[in-house]
Parts: structure tokens; sequence; C-alpha cells
């Protein structure tokens, strides 16, 4: 029987420092993930997402103990035929190898996808959200999964540092990271880009006096959010077509970056629909 | 002279077994905050907005080598002026009681502040939350930041778990949990509350078929939240006078706990301001 006969060749993994376990773990450092282009995913949520937007698999990891689920049962059998690489771990081994509390006996070592900003065309998505810099991995993460609730169409880092492909970034995804398309760039390249797209750029800064709900997001829209304490530097300032603020009233003097993001993004989306819906009565 | 005669009675503390560094440990546990009715604030930004709010400090830490910032010095000046009960501690036990980076030297021990339902009078805030559970206690702080910057009165806790004063829903609140207000009660005294005040409840769902764009948030509104993974249960859903949802696009079922309700927050606050805005266009 192939099956019996595959498990022979490959046993359960129980060994913390085999290749593969290690492989994971180092996956954990960024300088891991750039060099292979490589990220660690886990959970049947997760998996079950990144095939279904056909993210690359390099390897399949389950700890079959644990795989009770039988829709988990069904997606292992799936890719067994597809003929994707499998390898099984213990149950302890898989625990060790995790960074959430249940990975539901399954995690996948995946291809990152990156888009060049030069191949870039514009189409009918809602907005591009482009950042300077993200302090915070669990925020990117957060706005990933607002872009994908209404339709945006991903992130383009103008910088080197913040990375989509973060454990944390990816977990508070909540699997919408997959739906989601990244470019990086030089600032330069940014500028020529949207010169060439003739993109409306809105950026934002607390100290911008036109409201952000008072503006027209005319396609198509990139919205360019600064750092959570430094704000936009002026040099991305003046490449806007438009500085918006958030309107406060307390004391504070700043919105998480997340939630300014959300709220932009969901002032867009919300103009969109309604335009559509009007534009449809009207016909 | 009266500066050096109190440190030679109140030394530095170096040791990681003193009472004092001992307290502030415990008061990472939620039983030890709800027995004493304490908990612990660190760094300038904090321990400054505490004392603008009015809140009551208990011990004020400080580690004076690390207190650099003027702005700091005179701080610790005028709570020395006004008698707060100061306790002077090395560097390395701040550090050490510290859970972040930097805790710029100084924290404190302050009391918590709850109100009874039954005293909750209607103002003229924008609105109140009111939660039946929040499982991360970074979401709940965040939303507290977002309530405090628009203006919202505070929130009313409808379960004994979630609880504000964690360090986490502290840290993320970023001072503005001091400018908030909180309640706990039980369903019943919510439902009686509700009844009195005539407020207006408007709870959320994915699954409602309303809008939350679409509905006119009269005072005094009451946003009714549920669990990031439950939503709100059937017999509260039964209370509101309205359920929305937000609208989506992707394959996402739900936008993180603290997007939604800030983006709800957003909605009602806009509806005020634009009113206020049009009421005296008109005058």
């Amino acid at each position: 029987m192939y099956h019996s006969y595959r498990k022979e060749v490959s046993p359960v993994i129980t060994n913390i420092n085999a290749n593969m376990v290690r492989r994971v773990h180092r996956l954990r450092r960024r300088e891991e993930r750039d060099r292979t282009g490589l990220y660690y995913i886990e959970g049947m949520r997760f998996v079950d997402q990144a095939i279904t937007h056909g993210v690359r698999i390099e390897t399949l990891v389950v700890s079959r103990p644990l795989l009770s689920h039988p829709y988990a049962q069904r997606l292992l059998k799936r890719q067994e035929r597809l003929g994707t690489s499998i390898v099984d771990v213990s149950p302890e081994i898989l625990q060790r190898i995790s960074l959430v509390d249940d990975p539901q006996g399954i995690g996948a070592i995946v291809h990152q996808r990156w888009e060049r900003l030069s191949d870039l065309q514009i189409g009918d998505e809602l907005c591009w959200l482009a950042h300077d810099f993200v302090r915070s991995p669990g925020n990117l993460g957060t706005m990933l999964r607002t872009a994908e609730a209404v339709g945006a169409a991903g992130m383009i880092l103008l910088d080197r540092e913040t990375d989509p492909y973060e454990p944390a970034a990816v977990r508070a995804t909540m699997g919408a990271l997959f739906a989601q398309r990244f470019v990086r760039a030089t600032r330069d390249e940014f500028i020529q880009w949207k010169r060439r797209v003739h993109a409306f750029l809105v950026g934002t800064s607390p100290t911008a006096s036109r409201d952000y709900s008072e503006v027209v997001y005319r396609r198509p829209t990139v919205l360019l959010m600064g750092e959570e304490r430094k704000g936009l530097p002026q040099e991305l300032q003046a490449l806007c077509d438009e500085m918006v603020s958030i309107p406060m009233v307390g004391k504070s003097d700043s919105l998480n970056l997340a939630i300014a993001t959300s709220i932009l993004l969901y002032e867009v989306f919300n103009q969109r629909r309604k335009t559509t819906v009007a534009g449809k009565e009207e016909a």
C-alpha cells in the first residue's frame, strides 16, 4: 500500500534537533525569511486560506494525532494526492515549533509573494496602502485584515524593515494576508510610479487641517500612512495630493496606527459603495 | 536640610525581595489587583496623565538616576511637596519590576476607579461602550484610546473577567485610560439601567442586515460590542434597539474587535460633530 510505504520511508519526527524542526525555528528570524523567501504559518484556517489563495507550499507539517477535524483530514489527503511535500511530526514537536497555543495539528512552510512596483498596474481595487515604517507587527497584521475586508489591494512598503511575513503580523491578519499583495520600493521608485499611474496620494498627519471625511477619494487612491510615533517625513508629505487628519476631541495626540488606517479605509470604502449604489439607482 | 534628611530615613531600594518590589510584581496578577483595588503604571506620560486626571497615587516609584527629563523632575518635586508617598529604587530594580523597555525612571502604584451603574447619569458625552467580554487586553486598551479621542465616556463591562487595569490594556491606552470611566454590572442591572435612562442601545453582529452607517445614533447612545469570536449572545441582542453590521467585501468573516469598535465610534462622532456644525451654520 502506497500510504504505509510512504510512512516507512518518512518516519514521524520526534527529535527537536531534526533538520526540519530547526528550519521552522529559524524562520522566526527576519534574516532567514529574507534569505529563503519562505515563512511559516500555523493552524487549519491559515493553511486552508493559503491554499485557497494559491500560495506555494514548500512543506506541509502535520501531526496526525492532533489532526482531528474532518476538514483538516480532507485537506491533508488532497495535498497528499497533489504530491505536496509533507512532513509528519509528533504532537510534542509541533507544539515546540509552534508560536500559537493550539496549532491544530497542521502548519506549513510557504513561499513569500512580492511584486515589483514597476510591474504594478492599477485595476478596480478599492485602494492601496503605502507605509513608511510600521513598528508593531500586530498593527501591521490588523491593518491587512481590514484592508482585505474592504477590498484594498495590498501594501507598498517604503522601508526595508517592515515585514508582513513576521509571525505576529501573519497571525493578526487572521488569514487575510494571503489575499493581499506586497511591494517593496524605494522612495524614488514610489515617486516615479505615483506619477506614472496618476495615483491620488493621501497622506495623514495629526496636524493637517483637512478633515479626512471631507475628501473625495478618487481612483486610484493610495493611502500613505506615517510611522506610529514620528508620522510622515516632510519629503513624503510634499509628495501627497492631500494631507488629511482624523479629528479628535480628547487629550490624546494620536490614534493607534491600525485604527487610523482602518478608519481611512472605511471612509474610502463607504464613499465608493454609496456612489455605486447611487449610480445604480439612477440607471 | 529636609531633602537629605528624607533620603536618610528612606534609603534607595536595591533588593529585589524588598516588600515594595514584591507588591508591584504581585499587581500583575488579577487577584491581587482585585484584592487591593490598585494597579501599577509606568513611564512619564502615564504618571503625568494619571495625576492630571486626578487618579489617586498610592506610591510613586522613582529611580532618580534615570529621571533625566526636566519635566519628570518637576513632577517629582511637586509630588514631594504634596506629601505623596515616594519610594526610591535603583535603576536595576526599576528595570526588574518594569514590563516596558524604558520605564523612564518613574512608575506609580495607583488606585483603580469604578462607578456603580445605579449611580450612572447620562450627560453630554458622545456615547458609552458596553462589552460582554474582551479577550485581548491590547484590544481593550486600543478601544479605550479611540473612545477618549472621540469623547466617549467610558465602558460598561457585563462580565467579571475583562479588566481595564491589566498591564497590557493600560499600556495600549497610551494614557487615555485615566480619562475613561468604568462600570461593572450584571446583565439584569444593565437591562434595568437601559430602561431607566432610555439609552439607545446599538449592538453589532456580522449577520445583522442594518448597515452601521445608516443608523442615526441618537443620544444617549450605548454601543454594545460582542466577544471577538462568539459575538453577542442572543439574550443581549434581543435587548438592542438596533443591530448593525459593518459591511465587508473580502473573504474575512470579521474585523478585529478594536477596529470594529473604533469604526462605530467614529461614525457616531462624525454624525454628532457634523450635526453640530450644521446646527451652528443654520443659527
